[in-house]
């Protein structure tokens, strides 16, 4: 399989018209005149679901045939690529199943039922969800709808990059770099062949959290790494053990060197994000603005886009966030 | 002096082209499935300074000549206002003065100066802020910026209306109704203009928190009542005492009646804004959601908008709005 292009992406663009939002591009003068530069917030936690995780999904299921259509499609996911892809599946009248941990808060389990997907729930310790996909798969041949490490998905999370190059543009700024927040690294790749598409000398970086740098570490060996544990960070949607087969190669291709934040950085990029840009941002979703406020990805002297990618929190882990308020 | 009309709030819109952003219009399935209608956010937190207010404010100083310019502007304000004009004259190459209660919040106070205004503090019981004001405008030459009841700050306000229109019929939809927050009147009257002269069948509220609810009464007995407190609502933003000698007269003729509803119904409208729309609301920007998701202004079976006029919320208000989170 030949590694998608931005074609690929532009024609994602199209399928999402009138069905993704165009999330706002958002400044602050304050945060910049701290900065010394011009940091923007593609918002994309206002995205419909939460997460940018719609596009993808939307993506994907509308280039499944007829047929496909017809027996439905299944995925697993404890956060928001279950409920992007019910809501797809809603929107295109596509029956879903979501294979859920018995374990997964109660609001997502809802959240993603009433999109009218079926839920399965799956013991963390005893099942494997992926064995369960694939048994609902053969037995009522939906198509499994992959989280990250397919080309539907990643052009389709791609179009948050689109959307990034032409509000920069519109704004009559150059931007010198752009980061995403990255677990297996389809919106991270999807975006850098969505903004290189339209301004090639842009540098796109993706973001990860302290431990869970499973990218980072295999661009800079050059050799797909793993995490060594599978949780422990307050970024739950970013714990991905080790780079896709796609994303990889498409990493290595087109992103510079990795961003990893710690936990602790989160919840202060959380906080000015409530504070200053008046959003509410989920732990992963906030990475890589927390590299661009702690210098890891200098914002001085230049023009930087961070993609805040979801805003899926609960009600305590935020409370923690707004703790940290300046004295 | 006549009234403002539709075409004044279109010639604000020209003059904020580039300088206010287009705030998203936002809609939520589940919100949707539970009201049984459709409700749209118009997410003017999102806005430079975290309100609407910049809005007017801008608006107001475009207009002034070249010598008023060089006189600076002052205005009096202890919050939203205060970070507008002082934006505004920041854009614009204005000096500003902002007289401003020397209890208000610390944070309030840093924002408005970063902006660059000079900042002139005054005791509320002791000291009159009019008084303050019109005698440095006496002094200085600077013009006074009126903070609602002046055509050119409230045609400001009504570009969201003229948005609001826009984007609901660029997306296939007609209003029913709209409502906006309202303490002076410049923001719901604005509003009206706005959108009825794109969709004049849209009745048009405002919101008011109770025992502040002076324009809902004078709507209902057709004569300017005057709110019995000063203070005591959570919504610190809408304590104007009585409706403005423009704003009434334009609210007679545009506004359906008023909707008024308690602190409770205000920290629970937070609540969800912060659950389901990923937002930032202070308390005075969330009255009309309120409004909407108690039935005062009915979903079922209509479309209707409803204006999230800002964000500026300090941590523990927030975290009040966090804690009553549904079981």
């Amino acid at each position: 399989m030949s590694l998608p292009g931005f074609a690929d992406v532009q024609a994602a663009a199209t399928r999402l018209e009138g069905i993704a939002l165009r999330t706002p591009l958002l400044e602050n003068a304050r945060v910049n005149a701290m900065l010394g530069g011009r940091l923007f917030i593609k918002a994309e936690c206002l995205q419909r679901t939460g997460s940018f995780k719609l596009r993808g999904a939307y993506n994907f299921l509308s280039q499944m045939s007829e047929a496909q259509r017809r027996n439905g499609a299944v995925g697993w996911s404890s956060g928001n690529h279950a409920q992007g892809l019910a809501e797809a599946g809603r929107l295109l009248g596509v029956r879903t199943t979501i294979v859920m941990p018995a374990d997964a808060p109660t609001l997502k389990v809802a959240n993603t039922r009433a999109s009218g997907a079926e839920i399965v729930l799956y013991d963390r310790v005893k099942d494997s969800r992926e064995a369960i996909g694939q048994e609902i798969s053969a037995r009522t041949g939906a198509t499994i709808v992959p989280p990250y490490d397919h080309p539907w998905i990643l052009t389709g999370q791609g179009t948050v990059g689109i959307e990034i190059a032409e509000q920069a543009k519109a704004a009559g700024v150059v931007l010198d770099a752009v980061a995403a927040p990255c677990s297996g690294g389809g919106l991270s790749t999807g975006v850098a062949l969505g903004v290189k598409g339209i301004s090639p000398g842009t540098t796109v970086h993706a973001g990860e959290p302290a431990g869970f740098d499973d990218l980072a570490r295999s661009l800079a060996t050059g050799i797909k790494q793993k995490n060594d544990r599978l949780t422990g960070s307050i970024c739950d949607a970013l714990l991905a053990p080790t780079p896709g087969d796609i994303t990889f190669p498409l990493a290595q291709k087109l992103l510079g060197p990795g961003l990893v934040v710690t936990d602790e950085e989160v919840l202060d990029a959380m906080e000015l994000a409530f504070r200053e840009f008046k959003l509410v941002v989920e732990p992963g979703g906030a990475v890589a603005l927390a590299a661009a406020l702690t210098g890891k990805l200098p914002v001085k002297g230049r023009a930087v886009a961070v993609v805040c990618s979801g805003g899926n929190v609960d009600h305590e882990t935020f409370a923690r966030a707004l703790a940290r308020r300046p004295q």
